[in-house]
């Protein structure tokens, strides 16, 4: 009676990649106002542009957008049972632009192309560079991203399949942003409604704001949150093989510190409503269930948008920690992160003018 | 670098309050399919209107309506933080009204007139009065209530910004019942499908029911249902504050517990179909994670409502206990409760007849 | 004041079932989008063609069926408070057919006919045979299953209400299956989407797939599906009841671990669409919070359906164990199951050729 492990997939391997490779990744994926809403419950997103059709339909788009990091996270979760599955670590994020808003009712699929190469030293791991887009049932791009990710080799004396490192913007130019945002009625947008007075001009360069909430995780919210973006890396889901693990229990997705850290940004942030784009990330270190997020961004630029009167755009620093306030904005302690932090997050988010 | 805690809101204290001030509060919410499921997923709710679009329809609904505390949940949320961030506690609701039926794809806005403030003779605190209000997108009112609230002072040797204690009704008249509820097609009304034979003529004053089941809350659950509100009041979600708390944990929003007293109520008042109105309501004491709550209801009265020959209404106190079965109808034990109890509710039903 | 358990169900006793009676259960249901997300946030299935509006609608579906085991799971919860609430065990399915697709937006109700009775020889219990019914609102009949299960009788002394056990089929014969299953366009059918390349071809009976993942189940996740089902069997939900049942804590519903099997299987039987058909189940062991599942599949049998070329149907025996990894394909030890199965379903999934 044979055994079929041929029909099972145990993900790629360092030396399976190739650069200029072009994977098409499984599993489209409609969006719903189910996917909305259990995001809503996990995260409490206040933005109301997201939050209200009303309010939506007011400053000019057709209906409520869905999140732009519920649109990250479905395609980041296709992307990994072909790109991440024997992952070590989640390296880095570069380049990522939101294109096009997503609406419940649209499917998303996704791709990568692999765009870098480099084996580590040990010859036991190497870091693959992809570029994964995600398009809409049209064929529209409406999210291009670069991640970079140490993968394991299934064989160490296999020979490295490239050595390449793609040159990667450090920030995403303000001519690029906007595309998924439409012009936005300014006359009748309502910061009442919003939630918040301040507009993009009331915002500078080098101003830190402390997110001041903090909001406690639980293994069932994590996991719940990861499969709804039918994300497989193991790591968030069996306790049997992580009891036996570096750290004796589940990991968090990175992306769920990220979408709690965005929700806690409300405050202080409420009319922030679009991250247009992400210039980089970094999980700093990992988060466990039961960890209170705590959350604080620094302004590390204002930027106007060529042609767009409407909006301008925050490039924001965000930082999460666990289990520590951030009214004292930790972030560095001499040369290492302060081990409170948990996340690094650089992006852009749009703001009306 | 200048750090700009201007920008996040700390809430209202109770001196900056004022009687006849009205506040218009943040992020719109459009109710969906998503939210329901969610509700349902929490709660396990069953009385058939709100289940199946087609019983809605076969008895008058043009469709399923949202179940009448998810909109109460919802619009409480978006009071939260302009009226009770800084509360100390949640004294009580009055004169609570469900106005008009709400479907998914409504839009709920929300606005607070203040009615009233006492402060306490400690100096540290004193009582809001508000009167809430939840709109749909076409303005109409879906629901009215006076809540009141014990709110901080920012500053002991502040003025106190009024003194005037609003006189509130008991009770809401039966003819003030039924706005939210159509003509019902009592012939087409299927008890079978509805999961009870007891129609309005069967139930009594005095008649006391013993709702049987019991549902334990977990962490996850109730914070999932509160995040969906928008409710942000942090004593529910930030266990690393919470710890240095009273009772070191975190606290289950009360509307939780009303809305499983309700769920399990089911049995025993299957055609309890419509929360008309709500005369009162007390929070005996903080659930916490872990506890199983159990329900009874008594019959307080029976009223007929005006021109309704197709509905009648119920006005009932519902107890729910936690870690205590309702056999034996706990409430009281002398002049106190009985410790295990947690809600009192009276509240009207609309049965048909 | 009177007392009224006559309003609340306490449930059928053995004694109150007759052969041949057929009971119309409560609550209809109205499936949304929404009950499909929290489904796909509990299991993280990723089979297309539920997953995909685009992709159903590639091969033949009006849009994303609603996964089969989701209206499973609805109709079987109707049926709780009428034929299991007092029941010792759930025994098992036989003669299970899915005859219709469902969609969001149908509403199910359901109906079930006692085919069976017999007193066991303590005369404390007896085995009800029931064949169960699922309806769409049109009433169309989706599904159609038989199971029996051990139900208590109130009254030890009552008579026995019937003694005949009906003859069920071993299995469901090839000529039943595919009817909820449109003609499938095998040309248009995307493997890569779909992520599998192999096709009905491609497997042969004996043949065995480790479905590789374990899933991890907690408290708030069962209990979420199963009232999203709004199944009331108690030993669910109710931890103060179940700390002085045998087991202490309370049992995880046997069709969440049919769901997590199902959701693992994808990982070797990816196109292995729908399950057409169950031939018999058997909840060898119980699950509880904290156990993370595994699972393996073996093809019993491969068959051609009668006049379809575009699809063909295998029969599965899955085995789901708690704890323990299924590499090596655990089932029995000596005459007993291994002490880690806790399932083992007996099915017909439907892939294309």
């Amino acid at each position: 009676m044979p055994a079929s492990t041929d029909k099972t997939s145990a993900g790629h391997f360092f030396e399976d990649f190739r650069i200029g490779q072009t994977i098409r990744h499984a599993t489209p994926r409609t969006i719903t106002a189910g996917d909305v809403a259990i995001y809503n419950g996990l995260f409490g997103a206040r933005f109301a542009v997201q939050s209200a059709d009303s309010f939506a339909q007011s400053i000019g788009y057709p209906r409520a957008p869905v999140d732009d990091l519920l649109v990250f996270h479905v395609v980041f979760g296709k992307t990994v049972p072909d790109i991440s599955l024997n992952a070590v670590a989640n390296l880095g994020y570069a380049d990522c632009r939101f294109l096009k808003a997503v609406y419940p009712g649209d499917t998303l699929s996704a791709t990568s192309e692999v765009i870098g190469l480099k084996e580590n030293s040990s010859r036991k791991t190497g870091v693959v560079y992809v570029r994964s887009r995600g398009f809409n049932q049209h064929g529209d791009c409406v999210l291009d991203y670069v991640r970079w990710v140490m993968v394991r080799k299934r064989d160490e004396s296999a020979t490295a399949p490239g050595d390449a490192v793609p040159e990667l913007p450090k920030q995403v130019a303000p001519s690029a942003l906007g595309a998924a945002c439409p012009t936005v009625k300014n006359a009748t947008y309502d910061n009442v409604l919003a939630g918040s007075p301040h507009r993009f001009g009331d915002y500078k360069a080098g101003e830190k704001i402390d997110h001041v909430d903090g909001v406690t995780v639980e293994e069932a919210e994590h996991q719940i949150a990861t499969r709804l973006y039918q994300n497989t890396a193991r790591v968030h889901f069996n306790l049997f093989a992580m009891r036996d693990d570096r750290f004796g229990k589940r990991l968090i997705y990175g992306g769920h510190v990220i979408s709690l850290a965005r929700a806690l940004s409300f405050n202080g942030l409420g009319n922030a409503f679009h991250v247009a784009a992400i210039n980089g990330g970094r999980h700093v270190a990992p988060l466990f269930a039961g960890g209170t997020v705590f959350a604080w961004s620094e302004v590390l630029e204002t930027a106007e948008i060529p042609e767009r009167k409407d909006v301008g755009a925050l490039r924001l620093r965000t930082i999460a920690t666990k289990d520590k306030p951030c009214n004292e904005f930790p972030r560095k302690q001499g040369d290492d992160y302060d081990p409170a932090v948990i996340l690094e997050l650089d992006y852009w988010a749009v703001m009306p003018r």
